[in-house]
């Protein structure tokens, strides 16, 4: 089969590799039909992931049709159409019992990291009772690549972590397809007395002001500028609910800077290096700070309110390409500004030629 | 009335001052019984909180009795005894209908701060109706005086902001009064499955054993041991709850070490720097840290909670003085290790003479 591998610091090719088997009976095997590339991918290629070693199959998000099951997977049926998590979970460890999938102790986050990924025409799923979820038809195949990380990262690292309420004001720190899809999430799901969205790209906050954010502010401008103008949108107080979705030094500063007494800062970067944390100015401020690695366990809840419209994630695939053109996708998706690109869908082709870039 | 001056820094006197009067219809003037000395006061005396500027009465905890009340005061009558709070608060604002009243907008923490305070004969509280409790009978008036602040404090700063669980495993940094009052509220009231206390102080550590707590560290012989005898403890998994009672850069740094995956920081200091946010190792945890300025909107749980011996808060009196000898009871809490002092209790006496130190 072809597959997508990392084969050195920013370097991807696609290249022929055995089509995966069943190893263990908890397995399954996926023929994918669609699948996407994450920021972590990004940052995969950059070296920062240890974990992810050169000849890895790359790609932790895809929709695809079950091809075979091992004998202990008794909840789903081959042919059947599955969103693969980018979490793979055992369901029964310290950490899966007590919903933290993500910290699993034989699985978490090691599709595309530790072992073979999405971005390939077959993969091996372990823990596949845990870690697939049946697609209902009546939703886009296509469009379910989001919900294998995307979403279910906006739903429980954003909003869940951010703790809003109905009426909550609500900063939204970044610009970028988990940020915008946070700010529809926010709006949709709690009526916020207040979205606010600091971003950088003029075209990004154009986009969050016709997804219906109140107000949204530039950093272009310089960053205490744009922190003392969204302040003011809240008489001064600051929010209740401050979300970083960018995940810099900088951006984690302004989030301190905008949350308000008694507030929330739902922190979702993936940190290569330590914080200054202002505890002189925060200690006696009732605040909150919550990190996460997304569970997925919010999956089976976010494939209801997308069934019931209830969220609509659509508009996160600016992008589509056929996986014989994953370059052409991997280009577009490391080129945000350039191409105005958010996800990117990737679908199998029939036709699929090697190469290397 | 006879009442201690803040006269700059380290430098404090008792002076002749006007007995106070009623400036608002919600205004309370306390005949002080009992004071005692917080390590706020000890921050003021060290030059750290620019809002107590000299010439200030010291003191936000005391027991008294309502020598007269504001027109507008209808829920006390005169010659109760009461606790005074250590927060003051409208009860009507932005932030006291949120029950914050820390933050409130015409209170918070003023008293012996912003205006005089309780280390005096009397005492004029304003907003007396939320800022003065009732002193059942049932309880010391002398051990009363811990309910003003030591108590709420390790309470909802530690024992709330830290999220106990029955069945926690909870690591509390630090050996003095909260500290230790943080460990009997978590037994008491939680029945944790593991408590750990990291302190300095072997006489403190032997109090925390003499407490019940089930592991107890040094740091004396590194910070870097202490951590990993006490995730030892855990299976290496680190703690459900972390409890920061030090409030030093390097106990907050002690702190992240020691929180497990989904686990909560309760941070209690009250910093004059910044710090070190380890979100490199952090970010992908699922941990939440939370700060906070006793609100004392607990203080009528925790009068009831006394009343009923679910909580014991008699321990934390380890010296008595009379006013007169305030000077001793400043030095006593100044040297806790020469001393063996937690908390002092200060009894106003007849006879209190001039002087200063």
């Amino acid at each position: 089969m072809k597959a997508v591998i990392y084969t050195g610091e920013n370097k991807i090719s696609v290249e022929d590799r055995p089509k995966p088997v069943i190893l263990q009976p908890t397995d399954a095997i996926i023929r994918v039909l669609h699948t996407t590339i994450c920021g972590t991918d990004l940052h995969i290629l950059q070296g920062h992931i240890p974990s992810c070693t050169p000849g890895r199959i790359l790609g932790h998000e895809g929709v695809g049709v079950i091809e075979s099951l091992g004998a202990d997977v008794t909840n789903f049926n081959v042919g059947q159409v599955v969103v693969i998590s980018c979490i793979t979970s055992c369901g029964n460890c310290h950490y899966c019992q007590r919903k933290m999938s993500s910290q699993c102790e034989t699985g978490g986050w090691i599709l595309g990291n530790e072992i073979d990924g999405t971005q390939a025409e077959y993969v091996r799923v372990p823990h596949a009772a845990f870690s697939l979820h049946l697609l209902p038809e009546s939703i886009d195949q296509k469009v379910a690549v989001t919900l294998c990380d995307t979403v279910p990262t906006s739903y429980e690292c954003g909003i869940l972590n951010g703790d809003i309420k109905p009426g909550s004001t609500v900063a939204i720190i970044g610009t970028g397809p988990i940020g915008l899809m946070i700010l529809q999430m926010a709006r949709k799901l709690f009526s916020p007395s207040l979205t606010a969205v600091i971003g950088r790209s003029q075209s990004r906050i154009e986009t969050a002001k016709s997804m219906g954010a109140d107000q949204t502010f530039s950093v272009l401008g310089g960053e205490e500028a744009a922190i003392t103008a969204a302040r003011s949108a809240t008489k001064g107080r600051g929010f209740d609910v401050v979300i970083e979705a960018v995940g810099t030094p900088e951006s984690f500063s302004t989030a301190q800077a905008l949350v308000g007494a008694g507030g929330t800062i739902a922190s979702l970067g993936v940190f290569g290096e330590s914080c200054e944390l202002h505890l002189e100015k925060l200690w006696n401020r009732n605040i909150c700070l919550r990190t996460r690695l997304v569970d997925a366990t919010s999956t089976p809840d976010i494939l209801k309110m997308v069934h019931d419209d209830a969220i609509d994630p659509r508009f996160l695939i600016s992008h589509n390409f056929s996986f014989d053109d994953i370059y052409g996708a991997y280009e577009a998706f490391e080129a945000p500004s350039k191409h105005g690109t958010l996800k990117v869908a990737v679908t199998m082709s029939q036709k699929v030629v090697n190469g290397s870039r």
